[in-house]
């Protein structure tokens, strides 16, 4: 363990709090939760000269203290209750006005004493990290008070990790930080202490949840289920003192596959019999299992469509086996035609997740979470938000997140996506004016569900490949718990991990705060996707996934570029967008130029809302977004001396991979634009 | 090893030979080859009623025999020479008017009896399956002579076999069909049964060496030339009675890497006894030892150039550890940059290898063979003719050929290349009509070399994936040896592999005599190669290498395609030729329309020496192409019945695979040059 990286969690950051007298007010049986907070205190107050007290303690001895926390009520803190009525008492802690949702916490200052009061440990636990991120904040000025609890009660962070290395995917499917940290040589690692760190980490930010395992489920995985349920619970065990429950990605053929059942039948008695003994086994051995994710009929995994049923069926299945314990299932909506005729222009995979699932809106049961990706097509750079999400009131929606850069430049590229992400979260739906985020979060009458996202961690010591894909990782967390502003996670996630050095974080901003649009622009033009390789999705390949079965087109020629999906005269897939999005995209005069050649085929000469052509946009673009990567490389190397050497090193390194990725994006596109338009750069700039 | 198919050896090959009186006369302590020519024997009469004579016997047993099989000369054959003197006596032996070479052998047939004598075992050996070739044939009529020794005294196949698999590139690269059938698990296999079968098929038609291992040498497989040589011991005993030499790749750096040494400049003289050790070594373990295949300096492996030598310093390293034991270098010219970078035009990859060899002609020592793939570029279906192989007069020079199809349909796909090889090694190169065949084998005065191919072998049940693809096995060892005619050739490996059955043999014509010029229909027109799809390079994808670093472009543009390698505008290629290729190459008006686009950018509309444009040609043999796949596919149905099922069916889904494969070429080329040009099909067939 020597030499990983603390991430946000440095000694240092925990400095203010640990040379104070901070009184822990949680009594003895409060639970594993509850025995963090007292552990981080007490590490920290060890560290940095203060003072822990736990005991039950005098009104006089809560008055003596700089800090208390302190769990809310009366059931099983025996010992904290006097402390609590003392704070109560002293007029600073808020009023049992309504009931506190899980993990809600509140900090009050007042009369030198700063005290956070939670609902519960998980609550405590996240106002200790809301302490340590304020700092000496926490501890000057008088009536601060910070009230907060989560927008979303699902926080979950999927891990597409396999047990064993497989042949094409690498041990973790779309991983670029190293192996997993969870298994090795096809099981659960013997020594766990890196997940530990993981968890403390997950844990620090709120996150609730964790998917143990790769969505597509290999065969050694699928027996997580069944032969290595003691793994699994040793890594639950791991997990659930930082409040984050475990699920597992189960295959849908499982009762074959592992079973030896002749079916997979959702309907079949015998099956739905194997998968409630499968759980309970299940929940005998990790009493606070959280339940399965299911990725079904999709690129080439198992699933309902075998027996004539539909994915409710499938789900459902799942559900009821999971409801006497309190399980959920994430069910994804990742569903298309990955056999596709690339001649067949009538087929478009962007309405393939509308198609499948808003006819079954209403059937699915309640312990079942719909997972959509934010778009209609995976994960891209840029595309319009995915119309399944304000089409299905009655199901329980959870917007799924990329943190692994897959398209967004593999953490060799310094991505910073939280824009991204509020964008998307804060995109408003209809004309109710319901966004992105209300629908995960079920506000303000809908179902509650929350946010999802792809891990990007692995055993690289900087965990994350790239040291500032770390911020992404935050960032997630952050924006899930519901802090909105992109830039100012940022801030948080520089100073934690980087400390106060202000030449530090204004390098940090200069690199990181526009690069997401950076990104887009030298490698995604107008809302144009998967110019990528096949296969591993790195670096520029114009025409890479047009004549392919991935349902992935531009259809550029000599003329134009872009999907036609207007009502009008293409797929149709405008009419799956509720007002005003669906008249928006469907007219090239409305369309947002981002978007502009996801909803529309135009001629290269097509002038847009900036004034540019497209054509033009794309050589200017791709110019510039290179010259935006030398002048963030130009902006890192200010901070050399102010880093650890071994990590300003590594993002040197990757900026200069960058740098040349970026130049081989400009060049190609460039040249590959010009060779099919026959249209000069106005600007006279070099084409190749 | 059930279930294992025999190949052009199957039992029914030896009825007619087997059926009769033989008499062997070579001799108790004749040799490991003898030996195999009595056993063949031997098993064959016991099959089929026939009778063996190997002891010393009288003349009238001679004049009883229906097939005398002899060694020429005294030495070492004393029981045969009573014998060899009565077949002298008898007058139909060929007198001894000239030293015969090795491998040479003489049929004659008179008064009832037919006589093989051959100067040497190996000669015998050729000489005996120069009769089963002929069947009944060889026992009727009279004063029939064959006489027949190789062209090249150099007919070897090399493995590109890996110990390990490979993570990228498998255990055999570029292999289609299954693993190594030498190695397993990283090291030798115990059963070396399957190669004693492949030892016997390549003795058979005259192969006399083998690499044993990949040119790319990896770390495991660099120990063989150490750790492992009781090994290749055991693989030399199993070659040495069908007369082939074993040869491994080595590692130019191995005195590094497996030497522990500091340099492996090859002018350093501790290099020199790092070599020379280790090449005594091999020797006493392996007496006939062949010697090395070497790749140095290209694509990522070590070579003299770190050292600042050149390829002849780094050959005569390793020719004088050998020469010693009579071991032999074969030093590949497949050198050129493949980090190319895509924008600079003036790098051609076409000249790589005549620029890096032709100055040190004169320069590599006698026991070196410079080894040239037949093109300039690497194993593409139509390329010219490397003119590194016209350049070189003071070099032994043996030309390289794929076997395995790498860029040739991968096995996938019935493509019969013997027409593609006749026509290179018939290539006049120069005013003076010297063939490639001729520089080759030396002749009429040059220093001889011979052929050498990449096999297409592995652990499937047909060998090579696609039961026809043996024929290209058998073709490869038949040209080597001299014969000419490929599609006699493909009559002759019907015969042997499927009998007489005129159904079959017309299938196996319709579907393989035009199959090469088929396949290059669908994928390369006029002489552009590389629009495969990166890395594995199956199937379509126009653009594929054209921004890449390994110097295959086309630059296809809207306007037009093709690049320029002329002297007078363009990387200057065409000079590296001698007369009259360097002017018939460098002028549109004379380029042969198949190596158009190889020597000239030109429009779409550009006329063909045909009489069609360059686009409509595109257009018409994309689409001819696959109609005649379909024709092929048809006429394999004919034999149902008439071959095992197992191998019908085989045929059957690698064609079934052909034919959709060839319509994603079809349609992928003709839409992306649609696109591109912006000019419809004459015929107005559809383009989607």
């Amino acid at each position: 363990m020597t030499g990983v990286h603390p991430m946000w969690l440095p000694d240092e950051a925990f400095r203010a709090l640990g040379s104070r007298r901070v009184l822990v007010a949680v009594g003895p049986d409060a639970g594993p939760v509850a025995g963090t907070v007292v552990a981080e205190v007490a590490a920290a107050t060890a560290r940095f000269g203060g003072h822990l007290v736990t005991a039950p303690v005098s009104v006089d001895e809560v008055l003596a203290s700089d800090v208390v926390l302190a769990i809310l009520g009366s059931g099983g803190q025996v010992g904290a209750e006097p402390a609590v009525q003392a704070a109560l008492e002293g007029g600073f802690v808020l009023g049992a006005d309504a009931p506190m949702r899980s993990g809600a916490f509140t900090v009050e200052r007042q009369d030198g004493t700063t005290v956070v009061v939670a609902a519960d440990a998980a609550g405590l636990l996240y106002g200790l990290h809301a302490l340590v991120r304020r700092g000496e904040d926490a501890f000057s000025g008088s009536h601060q008070v910070v009230r907060d609890q989560p927008v979303n009660g699902i926080r979950m962070l999927d891990h597409w990790d396999n047990m064993t290395v497989h042949p094409v995917m690498g041990q973790v499917e779309r991983g670029y930080a190293g192996g997993s940290i969870f298994y090795t040589d096809g099981r659960v690692r013997d020594d766990l202490s890196r997940v530990a760190r993981y968890a403390r980490l997950l844990g620090s930010v709120g996150i609730d949840a964790v998917g143990l395992n790769n969505v597509n489920v290999h065969a050694t995985e699928a027996r997580l289920l069944t032969d290595h349920l003691d793994d699994v619970a040793r890594l639950a065990d791991v997990f659930r003192p930082h409040g984050i429950r475990v699920f597992l990605s189960a295959s849908f053929a499982a009762p074959l596959t592992v079973g030896g059942l002749p079916t997979a039948d959702p309907l079949d008695p015998a099956v739905q019999d194997w998968w409630a003994s499968a759980v309970r086994r299940v929940y005998e051995t990790v009493p606070d299992f959280g339940g399965f994710v299911v990725k079904a009929d999709s690129e080439g995994q198992p699933g309902p469509f075998a027996y004539g049923r539909d994915h409710a069926d499938g789900a459902n299945l799942l559900a009821r086996a999971l409801a006497p314990f309190g399980g959920t299932v994430f069910w994804r909506a990742f569903v298309y035609d990955h056999h596709q005729d690339w001649r067949d222009r009538s087929t478009d995979r962007a309405r393939a997740a509308h198609d499948h699932f808003t006819p079954l809106d209403g059937r699915f049961d309640d312990n079942v979470v719909l997972q959509v990706k934010y778009g209609p097509m995976d994960f891209q750079t840029r595309e319009p938000v995915s119309p399944v999400i304000a089409g299905m009131p009655r199901t329980r929606l959870a917007v799924e997140l990329q943190v692994t850069q897959e398209y967004t430049g593999q953490q060799q590229h310094a991505v910073y996506l939280g824009p991204q992400w509020e964008q998307i979260l804060a995109f408003r739906l209809a004309e109710d004016g319901r966004t992105v985020g209300d629908v995960a979060a079920g506000l303000p009458e809908g179902r509650p569900a929350g946010l999802v996202a792809v891990s990007n961690v692995g055993t690289d010591e900087f965990w994350t490949g790239h040291p500032l894909a770390q911020a992404n990782l935050y960032a997630f967390a952050r924006l899930a718990w519901g802090a909105h502003d992109p830039l100012a996670i940022l801030d948080e996630w520089a100073g934690l991990t980087f400390g106060d050095d202000p030449a530090v974080r204004a390098a940090v901003h200069a690199v990181l705060d526009d690069s997401w649009r950076t990104y887009e622009r030298y490698t995604a033009p107008l809302g144009v996707g998967f110019m990528v390789r096949p296969g591993h999705h790195y670096g520029p390949d114009v025409d890479g996934y047009e004549y392919t079965a991935w349902g992935t087109y531009h259809f550029a020629d000599r003329d134009g570029i872009g999907v036609d999906r207007t009502r009008a005269t293409g797929t149709g897939f405008t009419g799956q967008y509720a007002a005003p999005w669906r008249d928006v995209y469907e007219s090239v005069e409305t369309c947002p130029d981002e978007l502009l050649l996801f909803f529309h085929h135009v001629p290269y000469t097509h002038v847009l809302h900036s004034g540019s052509t497209v054509v033009q946009h794309i050589y200017d673009t791709h110019a510039d977004g290179y010259d935006e990567v030398v002048r963030m490389a130009s902006a890192w190397e200010q901070v050399r001396g102010r880093v650890p050497d071994a990590l300003f090193d590594r993002v040197t390194q990757r900026l200069a991979e960058q740098e040349r990725s970026a130049r081989e994006w400009r060049d190609q596109l460039r040249s590959a634009f010009f060779r099919r338009s026959g249209i000069p750069d106005a600007t006279g700039r070099t084409i190749y």
